[in-house]
């Protein structure tokens, strides 16, 4: 057996295994959850990280492909897709459609109904023609069984040159835009091909899919088309840059169930029928869906919640965890454009989204598979020149703010991480912090940076000078905690100095009671009072701290802030919390302006920026008042239903804060600390990778009983309102007593600060 | 027929009424000049801006993959090439080799006797198994005659892997890394495969070169490697990131004559075979050798010279022109970047280089083909983001110096090009001078800019200051021409002054008895008198203007100058020699600083800084003086003999240098004229694309009557020692009247300056 085969050799023996002690977690995971609403969630079938996404698209706008509306006829199923995105859609590569019709068309479409969705699964009744679809998949290979109910005409097109999100001219800039397409008919069962595109909303560089599609009963024949040309048993469409696909038929003597297999590739269709051989050798589409209900199970079991808990935790819990998985993708040898023996990870989609709470998740449940993403970084960072914020076909297309790379890496550093080479990481960090990506400052590295390392802060010259000051800050603390630990002392004292960055932009101002706001200045060091708008007729709007004005006068990437205003990015100080409220003018002052943030809905659910604000109380020695917001927006904002997340899931990001906030432990990511507030769940038992295991018990908990009124951990007294990535490693439980009442636990003690 | 097949036929039934009137200008060539010493061209066919470079190979580290030297055994035939580069070698990918034997060995190597070169032919002896080797090409597609003259066994081996001058560290930074390698055979005469390199000496990104291969004979058995491991009758090696390859056994009782096409793509296997239908349909070796000559003998023709020259003069002329017109590349249909409609052009290689000469001779005798190039650069300005300096590999690697894609814009505005859109070229050249291209500073754009901008010169931080420095100025000069020419006067007093920026760096300092030159500053404004050595021991060296010291005490691209010293480079202000006449101390001493210039061999004959500085002398109204130091370079400097070409050719830059001279005329790269001196030829006539001709006599030319006295332009006196570019595509004669002394012609005039 070659490596990879006995890699599967055990993938298999160790499914029998799990099979024994089966405990299904995996079914209460439920895929529906996000995608109605703003979550954008992909609603067909992966594998964990897995490179292949089949599902059905009914809108070429949607960035999963598809929308939840009954009234929209579906177009196909398309092999690649990314999960909870905003913006410009990517992917949609090679499509697949079935019709039952001997009459060739490249349009095909149908109204569907009978959707039928789980963990791994996808299943649609095609109205037109009354067929069938199921599919499941493998990591690179997937699945689909066809039905023709009505026995008559079996025919499937597949399109070569379908993706989604087509841009016309250049000026689009979140479109993608074609390339070329090739097919192949290279037997009467098998077809090959390939798709080429750049763009998308990480305006990332040109990327090509290869497919390679076997059938399990021959067509008997076949027609394929070039641009709007169709030629009846002409084999082979070469790529010249016009749009390709294939239509076969099948003959009506054969099963009415057609089984089809497709797996994709980055490097060869050679390479992507060796993906299928390797990872689905048989026609067994039972055998399939459960190995790879098998493989999430490995992946879920991770984290055993209380078995009598609701079922609508148990899916909110399961299913945050689950698309928390799914992103970035594993490309392993699958990298066109290096030859390295490191992992290779694409769709980063953004870290900007994820190394707020999914990196810190994964490196609890999986730090084997945390370090392997480290890497891919840093192997990016050596063939590409930098690390990536937006990595995707292949690409460093784009950043939204800070280089927050650097916090992943700090993230592993601070939590001890083997397998990592530091010193290249932190040459990685300094490279961002000291070198400038040029171009539209936007592809990589940190924009504006001559701006921030002359002034200290990034001007108005620069689009989102506010979220790249602050995230700068943020990320120069990280450098220099990294530079500590391997004890380089030049590098900590001058990114230390610099992480108070945040201060050149902290203006006296106020706004609703407030005092204090990160606001706009000029590269002449003047406080800028107003906006001039591009967007609409008004010509300027004053600056507001409740309102960023992006997407209303100023386009959506051209504020001040990303995603967020003065007030949101005003509190984001995550290496010197105590600092910022000297700043906002001490204890006091800080909890009614935490207070005035969430009462008076300035706080955004629907973004990153504000994840770890409702902690923030903590550090006024108010850990009930963080629970009770946490509380209060879990109950409002999320559930089990289809619009269960209450904004674009960004690749798990927004089911990663769930997960956490459900067990009661938030992570400041970039340090070692994981901050204690009420859970949701009754126990949460997480089984280490050390063998040992660390539980939560809310003792008490109910609806009333929402308060930590007390602490033990391993049945001592605790009462930090923190717990350390060690404390927690070290395996033990943690039991939280429980009340209806807020007492003093937590009054007297703050996180830390790490300086 | 398709555009394509209509395309071939005319070409075709042009080549019919060429042969009618046949000439064989392409007898002339002789591509073994330069093919020794430093020159650095390639031995193998091509065809005009051919695509496919077919050649021997027997050292990794030459540029062109071959030295002239008959104890270096011959490892085999790759089909891409670079001509006259230097630094890390380019490309050598895909290669094929004889042998005599049913062993079967993946190195494969003999020694040569018989080498037989001319226009689009290489012919060879594999002293080992007795083999005689014939290639020819079409622009995709090689054609190859192997004799087995032992009649025993015969091998042939395709190495998918192959290429030049392997990287194994990263920090090998001109080196070629490998990526990935596929090959299939897929019937017993056709294989096919693919091979994806990245690096060499642009630092370019991935590329990967596609191939199909077919055989006049099946083989009878074969077997395939991958890494060390060599398997019989396995049909494919799947890219895994390993090399790969096949060994081909042909029936012995075959023909002794085996013939074998490659086509190559950058598209896929598929597009490849396509390329080798459309353009190599037969297997008659002569048929495709006379069409390649006459593809070339449709471009030479152009200029006619004087059919008494001697044969040495007529060889040097024409393999000039040959060399000039094999590089860039046309890849039109073969862009795997981006769908266009527009033409494609790789291996710029580097415009640093062609610039100055190879452009303006190439508008001057196609300026359709120059128009295409130009589209080229603009779109890959629209959808790379910047135009290149030096672009392989489908990448802009790397800048040398300034951003001369401005010059060759401007030129073909100055020269009235039409087809070209000015205004996005207007933009793209602003892109460059406005927006850092950020990482290394070095791949694509202007490094340095925010010195140039902020300072108005590059600071000593940045390497090759000097040279970006003075470039810079040039280049904004060209912006400002087009901007006037286009009507944008804001842009056009900005550029304009910019292009006063040589002065910023212009020192008050003596050496050899010249005042003033270019030198050194730091960013505060002081001059720089010594240079810190990272080569040697010396910790410090004096900055002498003579001696550039890139190369001995820092890195060759290191310096303050690239190729060329504080004199070279203090010519270097092609938009105002009267200006820099006036900083030199006048005409006398600008007369004086010239001679000492040529006089102590402070002249680079070698590389191109030095294009224009031969003919300043007619600025001090002495193009006595300027003729008198171009006749004893090209005596002394250039023959026709492999060792004929004084320095790397650089893609024929070198060549068009010689190609003008010898006509008598020199281009001012940007400005709309050619300085006229004394031709080494008596006639040329340049055919012109308005069906006129220009004809240039040199009456009365001989070694001893080497002087200008007078001249006509149609009859008429001409005083200008200079013509427009208007009155040479007007058509005519110019009339040069040679004398064996210098007399008062051009004594009192000086060529423009436009301002």
């Amino acid at each position: 057996m070659n490596k990879k085969a006995v890699k599967i050799f055990l993938f298999l023996f160790s499914i029998c295994l799990i099979a024994k002690a089966q405990t299904n977690y995996h079914s209460y995971v439920d895929p529906k959850i996000g995608t109605q609403g703003y979550g954008n969630v992909i609603i067909g079938p992966s594998c964990p990280f897995g490179m292949i996404k089949p599902g059905p698209d009914n809108s070429k706008t949607a960035n999963s492909g598809y929308k939840a509306n009954p009234k929209l006829p579906l177009i196909g199923f398309s092999q690649l897709h990314v999960s909870g995105t905003g913006g410009g859609a990517k992917y949609g590569n090679i499509s697949v459609m079935l019709f039952a019709s001997n009459q060739d068309e490249i349009e095909q479409s149908s109204l569907i109904k009978d959707e039928k969705v789980a963990l791994g699964y996808y299943g649609i009744n095609l109205i037109k023609g009354d067929i069938n679809v199921a599919i499941t998949t493998a990591p690179k290979t997937a699945f689909y069984k066809f039905e023709f109910k009505n026995k008559s005409e079996k025919a499937l097109k597949i399109d070569a040159g379908a993706f989604l999100n087509e841009g016309k001219s250049l000026s689009e800039e979140e479109a993608q835009f074609f390339i070329g397409s090739e097919i192949e008919i290279i037997s009467d069962h098998e077809v090959i091909g390939h798709n080429s595109v750049r763009g998308g909303w990480n305006a990332g560089g040109p990327y090509t899919v290869y497919f390679y599609a076997t059938f399990d009963q021959p067509f008997e024949n076949f027609s394929t088309w070039k641009g709007s040309t169709i030629t009846a048993n002409q084999k082979l469409q070469y790529n010249t840059g016009e749009k390709t696909g294939a239509l076969l038929h099948f003959k009506k003597s054969g099963s009415s169930i057609l089984k089809m297999k497709i797996a994709i590739s980055f490097i060869s269709t050679a390479k992507a029928k060796q993906n299928l051989v390797t990872e689905v050798r048989h026609w067994d589409f039972d055998q399939l869906l459960k190995e790879t209900e098998q493989r999430w199970e490995q992946e879920l079991s991770k984290i055993k919640i209380d078995e009598k808990a609701p079922i609508e935790h148990k899916k909110m819990f399961y299913t945050g965890l689950y698309h928390t998985l799914l992103m970035p993708v594993d490309r392993s040898g699958e990298n066109p454009l290096w030859k390295s023996d490191l992992p290779y990870y694409d769709d980063f989609y953004a870290i900007w989204d994820t190394f707020r709470s999914s990196s810190p998740l994964l490196t609890l449940i999986n730090s084997e598979r945390q370090t392997a993403i480290v890497n891919s970084l840093l192997d990016i960072y050596q063939h590409d020149g930098y690390m990536p914020d937006a990595r995707s076909g292949n690409s460093n297309g784009r950043t939204q703010g800070g280089s927050n790379a650097d916090v992943v890496i700090a993230d592993a550093f601070a939590k001890g991480l083997k397998g990592i080479d530091y010193n290249l990481a932190l040459k990685a960090m300094i490279k961002n912090a000291t070198v400038s990506p040029g171009g539209n400052e936007e592809k990589e590295g940190r924009g504006g940076l001559q701006d921030y390392l002359s002034l200290g802060y990034i001007s108005d010259k620069y689009p989102r000078a506010g979220t790249r000051t602050v995230e700068y800050a943020y990320n120069d603390y990280c450098i220099a905690q990294l530079a500590k630990g391997l004890g380089d002392s030049t590098n900590y004292y001058c990114y230390k100095k610099q992480s108070g960055n945040w201060k050149n932009l902290w203006r006296d101002i106020e706004n609703n009671g407030a005092k204090g706001f990160i606001m706009p200045k000029d590269s002449n060091g003047q406080w800028i009072d107003s906006i001039s708008c591009t967007l609409n007729k008004k010509t300027k709007v004053p600056f507001d701290p409740t309102n960023n004005v992006a997407g209303e006068c100023v386009c959506w990437w051209c504020g001040f802030f990303y995603e967020g205003s003065a007030w949101d990015y005003s509190f984001y100080v995550p290496q010197n919390i105590p600092e910022l409220i000297k700043y906002t003018g001490g204890a006091e002052s800080f909890k009614s302006r935490l207070d005035t943030f969430f009462n008076k809905n300035l706080y955004d659910v629907s973004n990153e920026p504000d994840f770890l604000t409702p902690n923030l109380y903590h550090w006024i020695g108010r850990p009930d008042l963080s629970s009770q917001r946490i509380n209060e927006i879990i109950k409002k904002e999320y559930n089990s239903s289809p619009k269960g997340i209450p904004g674009n899931d960004d690749s798990g990001a927004m089911s990663s804060w769930l997960v956490f906030h459900m067990m009661g432990l938030y992570p400041n990511a970039g340090q070692n600390y994981y901050l204690i507030n009420s859970p949701i769940l009754k126990e949460s038992l997480i089984k280490l990778e050390n063998n040992k295991s660390f539980k939560i018990i809310a003792k008490n908990l109910s609806s009333k009983n929402s308060y930590i009124k007390s602490a033990t951990l391993n049945n001592k007294p605790f009462t930090h309102t923190w717990l350390t990535h060690n404390e927690l490693v070290n395996g033990g439980v943690l039991v939280l007593e429980m009340s209806d009442k807020a007492g003093d636990w937590g009054k007297n003690v703050v996180p830390p600060t790490q300086e």
